[in-house]
């Protein structure tokens, strides 16, 4: 069965009725992390998280052999895409391609909020996670 | 290689640098739908659209074998998820499960803009539709 996940707003701040976790790096807390619809819900072929940077923070530098699908919902963000730099804002979308090296850095002045789908088996945060289709 | 695909705002719309294809019914167009992420641009596991309904405009009121994942964008909207209707508005997400009815009203006054995510092989207007896994 479906689900609606209704945005409530606390101190400026967006949340969605769902576990509320610390987005951590090497250097502490960068911000927070919410998996609105997931593998946990029963959704079998993606993930839609929430994340939220303070601005200054960035997620580490990475590739994966899943994608990325980004929705830039609140403040301006600096891209790695492969070799080159972009910077975005709210309403625009970024698609990391598998395997490309990427990270997203919080350039403020307000928090970076952003979208981010991935294949449900490439969540790691989920408790049931779905193999790896192989076809 | 991954992308970035940047809003413009014409006439207090949002666009996406990709097709504008009209979103028709019976009853003639009820808005705009844009693939903003999708098989065609290379991406294997999921496609992200944009929909725009005009007020009074809904989606058919139909099934599927793939899910939808939806972040409203703009607007407000009556969601139908299996027998059950929910009013929902910018910021909330739903969740349409595998082989539910559904669709979506926009209930105004401004048009009804949402995010719908689908797996690749769920996006008919695509020109390169991937197989849907066996797994």
């Amino acid at each position: 069965m479906g689900l609606v996940r209704r945005r409530s707003t606390a101190e400026g701040r967006d949340r969605w009725p769902v576990e509320q976790r610390t987005y951590r790096g090497e250097d502490g807390p960068r911000g927070l992390k919410q998996i609105v619809v997931g593998p946990d819900d029963g959704a079998p072929n993606f993930a839609m998280r929430v994340f939220q940077l303070q601005p200054g923070k960035a997620s580490n530098e990475e590739e994966h052999g899943h994608d990325h699908g980004v929705y830039i919902m609140h403040g301006r963000a600096k891209v790695l895409l492969g070799a080159d730099h972009h910077e975005v804002q709210a309403g625009d979308f970024v698609w990391v391609a598998p395997d490309e090296r990427h990270s997203f850095e919080s350039l403020g002045p307000e928090p970076l909020q952003f979208l981010c789908v991935v294949p449900a088996w490439g969540e790691p945060d989920a408790e049931r996670l779905p193999p790896r289709p192989t076809a």
